[in-house]
């Protein structure tokens, strides 16, 4: 589109009912915060240029809005007295001049560019002012109806004001506005708060450009799209819808989900075609997933890239850092934080590999710990390939294990292993014959004697 | 209220369709008998006396509606001859005089005590019977129609028994059911057994109420606190509107749970608003969880106190006594039990804290293990704070670590360290350099043999 | 039924909406590829011949429908012309003649005895031609209608070809077909591929047996059941309404779930009466699980028994070969594989079992690890019973631990310990005085210059 576009995010609510120490907005969906969804379908609707327009937690706001992919002025509404006083903050924005002014919600993250779209092109096509809204089976909570009559859009009617008649309408208001850039600041400015509550209302716009014989009308978008958050059961609400959508999305290109309502995704994981999901995984931001990689059930992978073939879980942790080479495996109960996992290595059980390098085809035993921190600094752990680290060993970093090298079980090694060494750390076996006996009946008089004492107290 | 009331719950069916060793009023919702949620609604609306008619597993079942906020006497009915009869079960009890009788199931653990309050206060208006009712989208399953008229209940008609006309009403018999406590006796007197199975139908009230000149109304409940089990699924249903229930209250308190879905909740499980809980969480009984603490996903939390900001899991177990200050965090794959970890103190990964006492600051290594059992004594171990203990140690309790100590990785710990010391308890790293291929040869040459012993076998 | 039949599977599918590497028929409901479904509801039908047309991954799918319940012949259908040409790859097996001829789809797992047998009942009272139908509320998204008269079927009539008044009908066509044995070859060869795709359509055959004076009707299934997979939404779809038919079926037989949409069920899953499932549990193939045991939440269990009153999780993985002894216990991130725990033995924590016998009432302290593995060949453990493992003790198999022996904490154990006996295999601890805060000191002061070097590059 030719047409240049300013959009205004309002962001500036109480968010009173979320009972919440901060802002709506900035609480999370799909693991970042719900104003930056907003923001990315503006920029992926090609829209370059943002007001927005923000009350509570203004600077945590406004960063959390600078995603990047837009240019962002913060405008601070001081009062909250309505809607179109909102959008007014943002007047020196709308006085640049611009084709198209888009009024968008912070708390509407699941919008997507298509309806931003399609109001701009109706504004286009010479309508001064377009309501996006939506088809509702249960309009009874109280939306605002659309009027419509020929095409235009004739009032928005709140539900309180409707008739009986109006009140069957199923068309309703989603809040979202496209108005024209060249009357915008004209037609705002008429806005009244002859009202009861004293505010001065958006939805006002349409009689308003219809009494100076302008021209008002309505696009539809997905109930979905328009879902707004107050509480924070709506934003559970928005979650789900947010989950199921993309979930859809990937199975749809070729991801396998046993129960794809138990997998959460971030906003930015990405899993290829011939992935495998199970049941109870969790993603955290940053993941990339390659092609036929298994992520067993009760996995929990974030900021992770998992190579193709390789196995994760069931119960594995991944941690930012962790990239697991082709047909590697991290099993049950393994944690694994900024590490490479060299192609077919393994760690299969019980095992903490952090600020480590693991070789191509070794295979670290249960247990296995590198012991990367000594309480004020992160050491390294580098092990080379086809190594075999015994059950239950620490590798007290920075330590290096040599390519073929053996450790054996229940060893601590501080010094570095050479390739093709075989390294012990552990005491010699020592067998008192005859002996458990003799302590279970000293644990036994202990136990008896705790009890005496007890009772006696 | 001023009246008296006695609530009759009928606890003693067979529970046949359970299939089940227990009685079903004993089997668990939100991890508390369903016996005991009635019995709590009770108390809720006030009531301060119940009669228990008990049957099957009668002991056990006294003891779960023991819950303390009620006096409870229990009555037994050693025959199944219907509801009234069941009813007359509790006579001697009656017969104390109450003003009001009110008759619930010990099956339907979801009832709260609006629409109980609700009927006693519509039999002080001077009704004699209020039957309480709910209506449902399909009454097609078989529940009796309440037939009311003028705002008198004139009868409850049974599905089988009613007409196709009838068969359209939507307003169904609860079965709970409040009387005039001076003519429960005499109007349950009345009941008899002419049909075909030989029962007293305590739904017969209302008929002979009205052939002696009272009055029998109806009034309403949501047809969720109805719902009654008769099977295990029906006992998953009520567990699942259960769940719902408290999940909705919680978020709307402030509490964020991702998806709320995979978050469950026990009966007092008490979440302090911006709490925020992950994916995939079960709370047993006995948790408080401060504000501002993340439950992450995959934790188990039980008898547990979350102190504020503390954070927990992913991955985490919690059991009875595990008490964690403020910013505390118990990480990936580590139980805590009866223990207490001071503030801002860390156990991260791997890690078994049982028995224990972790001063604040303190930071447990990955793989540590309190050792508190000798196969016959539990003993306690004693971290001082501000301590660094080192990873795969094992501290061998009874054992106290001093504040500012230091026990190095691998580490078993049996006597005291004093505050500021270092501990070691390890073996001494050996090298054989070379010896990897040689073992590695030996196994490939044991591996053959086997090979060839098993081809021959 | 005294009937012959022959059963055709139609699985020559592309799959490419599956965007799979693999024939859609392949991918696994219930932990079993579809087709073994199909085969088996074939077998519980009490068909013993099925026909097997195959396309992509030819051997694969015959392979995978060979579950030894019926007689499979594969045929390839080398084109893909339409079903009636699929079908028609199997001539080899229609020729050699039965009574009945039923045409099943490899893509529709959840398809019963029941309807397949309906259809054949039907045949054998002189129908011709038994269209499996069902009855939908949303027939708008495209369905075949079933246009009856009289209990005849008198045609499908393919959505985009019916008119306004045949689009309301909600009776549509499944797909499978039941056809005269002794016609089915005649009837087939009629089918012309005069449409706009040039196919062969087995839906023709309704219209061609009726203008040769024959008759066809139409039975119904629940439409679950002819739930079709195209994508691997759909296959997540078939999936979950697998898993919830079996839940129930279980449930209703006394299996307590608590939140049965989070426990997922292997195709074999046995659960006895009064097992209780709670949250978040995975079964793979192979499960037995014997009354009164418990699965605690975290849990996931394959190949394994688990025996009654034994108790598994949270956090628990059994794989292949597990097998827990009567009221034995395995805790929290605890592996078993391939072992068996004895009658009343306890696994708490943190521990691997792999290739291992451990006896009755013995305790394995947490953090245990058996070392099975050398890197090349698998070991044994073998622990008596009444024997106390202490935590984070190291058994090196091949290692027996005799009955009522006592290993150390922290012990690495190398050698086999007699019974009654105690074996240390640790290190003598040492301790250095206020050394700590040198330690600490020398820490930080790396830490100072690491930082400056970072500065300065």
């Amino acid at each position: 589109m030719e047409r240049t576009c300013l959009a205004i995010i309002l962001a500036a609510g109480e968010s009173t009912r979320m009972k919440s120490a901060m802002s709506k907005v900035l609480h999370p969906v799909a693991g970042r915060p719900m104003i930056a969804h907003v923001v990315d379908a503006l920029a992926s609707a090609s829209i370059a240029d943002v007001a927005l327009v923000v009350g509570r937690d203004a600077e945590a706001v406004s960063t959390a809005a600078s995603t990047g992919s837009v240019n962002v002025s913060s405008f601070l509404q001081k009062e909250r007295l309505g809607t179109a006083h909102a959008v007014l903050a943002a007047r020196e924005a709308i006085e640049k001049g611009y084709d198209d002014v888009l009024v968008v919600f912070g708390d509407t993250p699941l919008i997507t560019a298509a309806p931003l779209t399609a109001a701009r092109e109706r504004l286009a096509e010479g309508n001064d002012v377009v309501v996006i809204g939506f088809e509702t089976a249960d309009p009874t909570t109280g939306y605002g109806r659309l009027i419509v009559e020929d095409g235009e859009l004739l009032a928005i009617r709140e539900h309180k004001d409707a008739s009986e008649e109006e009140r069957r309408i199923t068309y309703c208001n989603g809040g979202l506005m496209a108005i024209s850039g060249r009357k915008a600041l004209d037609l705002l400015g008429r806005i009244g708060n002859a009202n009861v509550k004293g505010e001065y209302y958006l939805t006002d716009l349409v009689e308003i450009v219809r009494s100076l014989g302008g021209r008002a009308i309505a696009v539809k978008a997905p109930e979905e799209e328009l879902t707004g958050c107050n509480t924070r059961a709506e934003l559970a609400y928005i979650e789900r819808l947010w989950q199921q959508r993309r979930r859809h999305e990937l199975m749809l290109a070729g991801v396998s989900m046993v129960a794809p309502e138990t997998v959460f995704l971030a906003w930015d994981t990405e899993l290829a075609q011939d992935v495998l999901v199970e049941p109870n995984v969790v993603f955290g931001p940053g993941v990339r997933v390659e092609s036929g990689a298994v992520i067993h059930a009760f996995s929990h992978v974030e900021g992770a890239h998992v190579r193709a073939g390789a196995t994760v879980g069931p119960f594995a942790r991944l941690r930012p850092g962790a990239d697991l080479g082709p047909k590697s495996k991290v099993g049950n109960f393994c944690e694994v934080k900024k590490a490479e996992i060299g192609a077919g290595a393994k760690v299969n059980h019980l095992t903490y590999i952090g600020d480590a390098f693991v070789g191509a085809g070794s295979n670290i035993g249960a247990g296995t710990i590198t012991c990367n921190y000594d309480g004020v600094n992160k050491h390294v752990t580098r092990i080379g390939e086809n190594t075999f680290i015994g059950s239950n060993s620490s590798l007290v970093a920075p330590v290096s294990i040599g390519s073929g090298a053996l450790v054996a079980s229940g060893s601590v090694i501080t010094e570095d292993v050479p390739a093709d060494a075989v390294a012990f750390g552990r005491a010699r076996q020592e067998i008192k014959p005859g002996r458990a006996p003799i302590l279970r009946e000293r644990y036994e008089a202990e136990k008896a004697a705790r009890k005496k004492i007890n009772a006696s107290e």
